[in-house]
């Protein structure tokens, strides 16, 4: 049981955060601070959070457990906000879709402190933002990542564990490396195609046109890009160097597959359809067995 | 009302056609033809047809609606197989993804009597096929392209038209030629992407691992890479010129993209990925206003 969640950031996620701990009976106070004061005073009156913090550092002031849920760019900003609060019983986390470049700003910052942190990142969100999209269900059921380094306390990353399973989340540790390899390849990557495609499609003349007779295959393959994009623009340059790698397999994969075409070998073709095609068939979302 | 459909091909499309057309009350006999008995029998006892015919020839026999729902590549060995009994009364359609090439082989092989044939592509399908998943309301509320030439009989396109809006279908028409571009750059690039993508994860060390970490984003934008490789290889292939077009765009659109990620050109990025997300949050299927 926490006294104080230092909230930083009342969005959709830090929202979310909020209302899934307290509906836990996991905190007794909530403290939040946004960057845009009618934010704080929107996440008040709809008790996501109990009292209106007038700065980040005053949101941390007393608090045991802190949650940093603002862009990944801010990330750097915030923790030279609220260091010198930061002791060592307190427990921070962060809920940013990339990690080495969050670590390396925990490192520089917070130094000596460093150990207080818990780098996290929950797989989880919606296209909309914003505090009144806020969803006690949120993080029910999915999987949130840990990527602790070598000077995070034991302590607090059994904690952190602790409050995320208490959610109904499924946790999994990693090294921010591994991590940001991964959703490079799983997550990033697919954004910035999402992102090309509707732009190369909407730069054409006949674009407009062409985006009306789409169907409900480019519906599922296009959502993600209606995503927010600073919040984007943020990921794809703090993971740019595994991103571009992943971009370049992917590219050396979509090249081989246009020889063939080219070429007409239907055969190999299809073998090399047939490859992708099973392991999609076979693949599930690991918090998630029954949805294809 | 049509006295006899002649089926060729009694597969997902094929079947689904043949349920809603019976139901509609707009046919009095449905003959099936599939590649393999087992198939056409399995269809008459599930009665989605009423009589098995042991060739293509024979189930058009007497058919003044014949519907074509076999894989691309097996269109024009399906005209040679039916072209004696196709007479300016018969009305002709398929249901093909592509439409040059089906054109192309119905001049060739229909000659005289391509003024039958009124090239269809109804916008809908499923990630499964077979009889067994043949559904009354496959076609409800989709869009169906026709793609008529110059040859095309007015009274057979009326017909086709006819049909499709009793279905309930929204039909349109346009050129073969403006067909493929547009479906080259909404569905066949997105499939041959989602097909590149897959394998391009798969062929890394850690690539399961990758995926086993994948959320909701990941489940959308793969969801079509589960796609029949079959039929998808005869779609690529045949389409291929202008896929190949729409993959340069998409290379180009992609590689800019990079460039600012590469350079931390923030702020031309967020412009460019606001403007990917404002497009796609604006658009709508055609033919399902109220879904994203």
């Amino acid at each position: 049981m926490f006294e104080q969640l230092g909230l930083i950031g009342c969005g959709l996620m830090g929202g979310s955060f909020a209302l899934a701990l307290k509906r836990a009976g996991l905190v007794k106070r909530i403290v939040g601070y946004s960057k845009s004061p009618s934010t704080t005073e929107r996440a008040r009156q709809m008790g996501v959070i109990d009292v209106e913090a007038p700065s980040a550092l005053l949101a941390v002031s007393g608090a045991d457990i802190v949650l940093l849920a603002v862009p990944v760019s801010a990330t750097e900003a915030t923790f030279k906000a609220i260091r010198h609060l930061v002791g060592p019983n307190t427990l921070v986390m962060d809920v940013g879709s990339t990690k080495r470049d969050v670590v390396d700003a925990a490192r520089r910052v917070l130094r000596d402190s460093v150990g207080s942190f818990v780098p996290c990142h929950p797989i989880t969100g919606k296209e909309v933002s914003g505090v009144e999209h806020a969803d006690v269900d949120l993080y029910t059921g999915k999987q949130v990542i840990l990527t602790p380094i070598e000077r995070t306390l034991t302590a607090q990353l059994q904690k952190a564990s602790d409050v995320w399973t208490a959610l109904g989340c499924h946790v999994i540790k990693m090294s921010p490396q591994a991590h940001d390899a991964a959703y490079a390849a799983v997550s990033h990557l697919p954004h910035l195609i999402a992102f090309a495609l509707i732009n190369g499609i909407m730069g054409q003349d006949h674009g407009k046109d062409y985006m009306s007779l789409a169907g409900p295959g480019f519906r599922d393959f296009t959502r993600i890009a209606a995503s927010d994009p600073q919040m984007w623009r943020d990921i794809l340059i703090a993971n740019r160097e595994e991103l571009l790698a992943q971009s370049k397999i992917f590219q050396q994969t979509l090249q081989s597959l246009e020889q063939l075409i080219s070429s007409g070998s239907g055969d190999v073709l299809e073998v090399l359809i047939e490859q992708a095609s099973e392991s999609r068939a076979h693949w599930r979302m690991s918090s998630h067995k029954s949805q294809k």
